[in-house]
């Protein structure tokens, strides 16, 4: 199983956004719509023995499971959408309740701790100055955790302190989320980068 | 310098797609959005020693160019706007006239043959039955040619025997183009899985 999580910081929590403005009216949506697709398709294909979750503003949790989940087409807009019916739903989401929106995906009230503080594996914070990810062993289940286009915050980064069980860095360069969750998905996929055919 | 070419095989040739419909009635625009966008972004910035053409039901090249470049954001649907100032002059592409439609964008009438037989780069054919990328040096310069969604058809994949140099594979599972430009570029940024810091 591999989990990615991703701190969306002003990732929108009601479904009012426009399809058309996914970077500026939806608060970055573009972004998480990018990691969902990174995090779950391959050509063709869903990964189901994958997840991806968002964490919007510190208050919702919307989380796309790939072993049930149905339909999910490559592009921004699409997901964007799927992002809306979830979204359409969080007055639902009371008190731990999970809102089972469509096959696959659901939407809970949780703060990054609380949510974080939940997962069932090993947690690896995607973070430049972490350690090369080829050190990390290649059979193993994770959860990874990393932010969007913007850092973590002070208070998330000692959330993280706290929770995650090693950093990890997929490069020396800067890049986006969903290009991050690629390199995570190819590591893991050629075993470490030693199986290829 | 590090080029990726990108044959869309469904490709608009004419600018009057929908920016709603990027999936369907754009001809599977969306692949090659996310294509331009693996090739030359990362976090904040352009990747001046890239570039990423699209090849055009082998008829036109849309080519992006870091070098000069300005102002390309991540998001698919404002990629596919620049994809439809390019071809709102391909009437302008006459002969072997290369159309400069934007700083760094360019548009011009090849066929895949004429494009790839042009190209002053060592060419790499990116193919699931190819070597591991592993085993090609990571300090070299290369231009990168993919396919989109579609298979090579039998046609291009005898222009790929004549013009490729070597058959490189990312990994195990058919991915999305723009997953194997991502995968490709950290190869390269880190020196061949070496370099992280």
């Amino acid at each position: 199983m591999r989990r990615f999580i991703v701190i969306g910081h002003e990732a929108p929590t009601d479904p009012d956004f426009p399809l058309d403005d996914l970077p500026g009216g939806a608060g970055r949506l573009d972004l998480l719509c990018r990691s969902v697709t990174a995090g779950l398709l391959y050509s063709h294909g869903i990964r189901s023995d994958a997840s991806v979750t968002t964490l919007h503003d510190d208050a919702f949790a919307v989380e796309f499971d790939g072993a049930a989940l149905r339909g999910l087409h490559p592009d921004e807009r699409s997901t964007a959408a799927r992002f809306r019916e979830a979204l359409a739903r969080v007055d639902e989401a009371v008190g731990m309740i999970e809102v089972d929106v469509a096959p696959g995906i659901s939407v809970a009230r949780r703060t990054i701790e609380q949510y974080l503080a939940a997962l069932d594996l090993p947690l690896v914070q995607l973070h430049e100055a972490g350690d090369p990810i080829t050190e990390l062993p290649a059979d193993g289940e994770y959860a990874f955790v990393l932010s969007d286009h913007r850092n973590f915050t002070p208070a998330e980064a000692t959330v993280m302190e706290s929770v995650a069980d090693r950093r990890v860095s997929v490069g020396p360069l800067p890049i986006h989320a969903d290009q991050a969750i690629t390199i995570v998905q190819n590591y893991l996929d050629t075993d470490g980068y030693h199986r290829y055919g």
